[in-house]
């Protein structure tokens, strides 16, 4: 199907929508939708938390609060509208019974109920529908979602801050600071785009961190995934209060997850591959919780792990201005290469400086 | 002193002549020169070898060739006019001699022979003459010449290549190719730019590099250093082939120095400090040498002992997206520091990309 710059400039009006709405929305997809009669954009509306109204119907509501109505209009919508009786009944439906004039899809929605069902719904009652106008944005805007629905976990960010020689942090432990105020507060941002953070038993050890989001207001902070395969780390430390804390660990003793327990921290067993705990195991229970974009900040040894099992999706590395020496901590941790070709290959898909530090955002080389 | 559009103008195309200039004017300053009249450029000129004119000579007989005079003519200039007999007649001289109008210089010469007399000499002949004009611009065009007459050694650019994590080389020492083609074409771009290059011992007999400037011309090779204090590498290294190579040493031994001597090469004894060669002397003698412009191409230990000893002015760090683990070997190494506020501190002046990897052009930050 052939699309104007119209159609283009209209769906990008919804993916910023649906940009805005990613985090909120979760587990759901966070979908943007603009209705337009005559070159002018009449209602929009953004899926808002879980239950309640789709993009859609936010749309149509927009519209008849202004006292129009989707009569004939069109509606540029991120993703597919539904066609089955979920939380809320089906967008498509809806959208059939306001009457509108014609739906404009970036993408199919790949979840098994919809699936298509939506646009043949629609056209089924003679409304012309399609999707794939500007699918590549929305497949980004949409990444953690899909994956959810397609890979069955998350869409995995790893972040790491180093100096320019890589290192962590000083052989005696001391990492304060690596990166200067405007990253940290870059971070935070970052935090605050995810719906679970994950970190290992080595970083709650050494930093206690409580990994919540600070210095920006959230309506809901991230889940906090601690895994601890063994159980090392101790109940009272900070990542574990105030709640929406989880226990990732292969020991499935009550009594020894009772303290933890009592805090509101909740245990996720899972089991262990190869004597450590199975990533992939964890990353599938996490999706099945509902957890579609995850951030990693972890030491190491987790670090690696995670990348040597090509299960990240995205590195966004934070490079301070500075030089520590050979004798520091590195970034990534995993037995000696034989072969260069075994090397982790990625590709830079951004690089801009952030206060005096440099962020670069990066991806496996064979992935898109 | 107050100076218009028109003069920054002509000054940044005296400094553009002069950037062409640098390497092949060495051990002199590259100086550009441009003539104008009228708001027009009637000659231009940019030292050339040692020994031949000077920029404004050149620049006087570029507008004779043209059929016009310099008389009235104002001269803009990026290094004061010399004002005594070297290798060749003081330019100022010949400036009066011409009947120049006005003479604006970038900056003064810092050299002991001209230090303001170029201009007072000018001044004296009845020839508005004054030194600051894009000062900054000319000071790092011509900050090698600076640094061996201000400081006594040359302006020193360490060059490293690493993986994200900061690794050059994997633990079994395996280490070719890790950027792409098109950085190690800029490295070429690097030598070509330089009057020498040092390495060390330890590179010398890992890589066997031959450290020549090659897929680019070049009128005449930087000459190649290798500090070997101990004479641990072997005459028939290649680095030792083909001329213009100095073999810095710590062994005063006629007998031994014989078989690189044979080859042409130049033994250069320097003392120790603390057991190791000292770097400090051997930048000094390289000055004394006439390097301007001295590269470092070397392992962790001599890079890592140049950054902690201060003598490093820039750094041009090459990193290729990919990563090696922390097994892998390190881009400089020192002690382990027991304070974060030891690291060496940086600042980015420049980030690109350059093909597949980032280029970073890097300071310490307590230096312009």
């Amino acid at each position: 199907m052939d699309y104007s710059a119209d159609d283009h400039l209209f769906m990008q009006r919804a993916l910023r929508l649906a940009e805005g709405a990613t985090r909120r929305a979760a587990p759901n997809p966070g979908v943007g939708c603009v209705l337009v009669r005559d070159g002018e954009i009449i209602g929009e509306g953004a899926t808002l938390a879980v239950g309640s109204d789709h993009a859609e119907i936010q749309a149509i509501k927009d519209c008849l609060a202004r006292g129009d109505t989707p009569r004939g209009a069109t509606a540029y919508v991120t993703l597919e509208p539904c066609s089955h009786h979920g939380r809320t009944p089906p967008c498509a439906e809806r959208l059939i019974r306001e009457g509108i004039g014609r739906v404009a899809a970036a993408m199919v929605d790949p979840y098994h109920e919809v699936s298509g069902r939506g646009i043949a719904m629609l056209q089924a009652a003679g409304i012309p529908a399609s999707a794939g106008l500007m699918e590549a944005e929305a497949r980004r805007i949409h990444r953690g979602f899909l994956s959810r629905v397609e890979r069955g976990r998350p869409w995995v960010t790893l972040k790491a801050a180093a100096t320019l020689d890589g290192k962590t942090a000083l052989l005696n432990g001391r990492s304060k600071w690596i990166t200067g105020p405007q990253a940290r507060l870059d971070v935070q941002r970052l935090r605050a785009a995810h719906c679970a953070i994950l970190t290992g038993s080595g970083t709650v050890l050494a930093d206690d961190p409580q990994l919540t989001v600070r210095e920006l207001p959230v309506a809901i902070q991230p889940w906090r995934v601690v895994l601890d395969g063994d159980l090392r780390t101790d109940p009272a430390g900070r990542v574990y209060q105030g709640g929406r804390s989880l226990l990732a660990n292969c020991i499935d003793d009550e009594s020894r997850l009772a303290p933890f327990r009592e805090r509101g921290v909740e245990p996720l067993i899972i089991g262990r591959r190869g004597g450590k705990a199975d990533l992939a195991e964890l990353l599938r229970r996490l999706g099945e919780r509902g957890v579609n974009e995850l951030m990693v900040e972890a030491g190491a040894g987790l670090n690696g792990a995670l990348l040597r099992e090509g299960l990240v999706d995205e590195i966004a590395l934070y490079l301070a201005p500075s030089l520590a020496g050979d004798a520091a901590r590195g970034l990534f941790a995993w037995p000696a290469l034989e072969d260069l070709a075994d090397k982790i290959s990625l590709k830079i898909v951004d690089a801009r400086m952030v206060g005096q530090d440099l962020r670069l955002t990066l991806r496996p080389a064979n992935r898109a």
